[in-house]
């Protein structure tokens, strides 16, 4: 028989809120930095000397970023991390603390928030950021994960998307459309499964490292992530430098499988890789005059990719060249529509 | 006849993620101190010289924080960033700078966000915080705005629940127990409106003054914000400094309004200003040689009240005394529970 005491705990609401809390504060571990971390009304945290607080909040609503029933627990406190890094990345800064925000359903089993924290904390740990604080609620509806990032960097080393040039050239790091390749293959789960493609999906590294180091010796004249497809993240540059941007189709770092999985599908792996969003790559751009500092971001990136995609125009529009002939961007992707 | 670029835009699916976004900062001004404001990856600000970073995040989630019923879009922002403000006030800090997350349903009329942020911008503007950033997302389920604030303290400034000691008076800003009744009067819409009451839960004013002097001279040994409660507020400073409290019922400050909606319905207001939440009031207490800092604060408050309603004690209990005798505090408020 077993007593009462040593029931198994299910879900968020057997446990209660309070006891919730302490199940998480009690993994964290607090450098010296944290004056005061979670368990008050507010965390305190000592400023590095010298720079600039980088901020963003990115949310995961079940049913809109994720799909519980191939998304599993831990890849959902990984990409709820992972998008924000990824935004303090395209910025050149480095990140120190988070805030975690969790919205929860009262009948959400616990070992789900367990999974979840396993995941966030893992990539919180590779990258030395700090849960100093946060809060939970409840849902009447779907889990949310709102994480607000706070991160450093050095005044004359920000990246913004509004300094490209006519002439500086286009890169951007890593492969793209394999997110969107790895959620289209898990939401049908037709043909043989492309497992690096998933794990991009759910997984995702975000480039704080390359963000970094092209903030640090001001490589890049101007930076965005690619978290909503390559063809936005192009869009995004161009408008807020007020220039135009010429990709080659020919350029693209597509990677074997993403080519395989679309020739299997009958679908063109260049739209799909310029449309398809969650690669959380960082496109950026170069001045012809700091090829140097560009080789030197590369050398320190430990085979990171890093391949030149495009050129910056004057004329403001956005163009594709393909063996075909050139033509306009699509547009890209609305969260509304 | 209308054409069909004047057709009205009624929901946030009409009008797109984008224009939602340029609706929303086309109403912010940036100080000089936000070097990147809304519209890149992240917000970039210049922290304040000499101070330390606070931070804190809450959530007001459709159903269970707030009712559309009765609770008008203004006060939706109102209340989104008044329980954040609050949180900062507890910690002596001055706040600075909110992101602003936001969930919304497709179908939710645009009216709503623009009245809600009517009321998140007014508040924002009388205590002189700015929105430097933010996301907005779309929700399967309830409409949620998820607040993150960001204020500054100096170092010694820091107000913590930790620092209470035997010997030490209990504080307590304004009235207690308004806020409830001003919610239960419009659940129920029984009886008198008591129009005081519910505009305090409605449209309650975090006390950043009192936060900010009692910090700033020292006068308070630990300070917590009323937010679940006097109980829960009292339960907290004593986990936290490992004291005991002990109040005095008839010392706590309980409105006439209060009083009279609760002899109306047959309920008691003690309990009911124990127990009841969303006051957001600031506990708080001193030592007895802080007497003079304490009068130097009530002298700057403009006619808050302050009111000495217990003593900390070092037997580790809680304690209320009433004409009927001493007996145990209430437990507090679980939101799971």
């Amino acid at each position: 028989m077993i007593a009462p005491t040593q029931l198994p705990v299910r879900t968020v609401s057997d446990l209660g809120e309070r006891a919730l809390v302490e199940r998480i504060t009690a993994r964290l571990a607090m450098p010296s930095w944290v004056v005061v971390g979670p368990g008050d009304d507010a965390a305190v945290i000592e400023p590095e000397r010298g720079t600039l607080e980088v901020l963003t909040t990115d949310v995961q609503v079940e049913g809109v970023h994720f799909d519980r029933r191939f998304v599993p627990p831990d890849a959902i406190g990984h990409r709820a991390l992972a998008v924000n890094l990824s935004d303090l990345a395209a910025m050149g800064a480095t990140p120190r603390a988070v805030l975690l925000s969790l919205v929860l359903p009262d009948a959400l089993d616990v070992t789900i928030v367990d999974g979840m924290l396993d995941g966030l904390l893992s990539l919180a740990a590779a990258h030395n950021v700090v849960v100093v604080g946060g809060n939970i609620s409840r849902s009447p509806g779907p889990m949310m994960v709102d994480v607000t990032a706070i991160g450093a960097v050095r005044p004359r080393r920000v990246l913004t998307r509004g300094g490209a040039r006519p002439g500086d050239g286009v890169y951007v790091t890593g492969t793209v459309g394999d997110a969107s390749v790895g959620l289209q293959s898990l939401q049908t789960a037709r043909g043989p499964a492309p497992h690096a493609c998933q794990q991009r999906y759910l997984r995702p590294q975000p480039r704080v490292r390359a963000g970094m180091l092209l903030g640090r010796n001001r490589a890049a004249s101007a930076c965005v992530d690619t978290s909503d497809g390559l063809a936005d993240a192009v869009r995004r540059i161009a408008e807020a430098s007020q220039v135009g941007l010429a990709l080659d189709a020919s350029a693209l770092p597509i990677g074997d499988e993403v080519r395989r999985w679309h020739d299997a599908q009958g679908s063109g792996a260049i739209d799909a890789a310029l449309g398809g969003g969650d690669d959380y790559e960082l496109l950026f751009t170069v001045r012809p005059a700091h090829q140097g500092r560009l080789r030197d971001v590369r050398r320190r990136l430990d085979g990171l990719p890093v391949t030149k995609i495009g050129m910056v125009t004057k004329e403001r529009q956005l163009f594709i060249r393909t063996e075909a002939g050139q033509r306009r961007l699509p547009a890209g992707f609305d969260h509304f529509r």
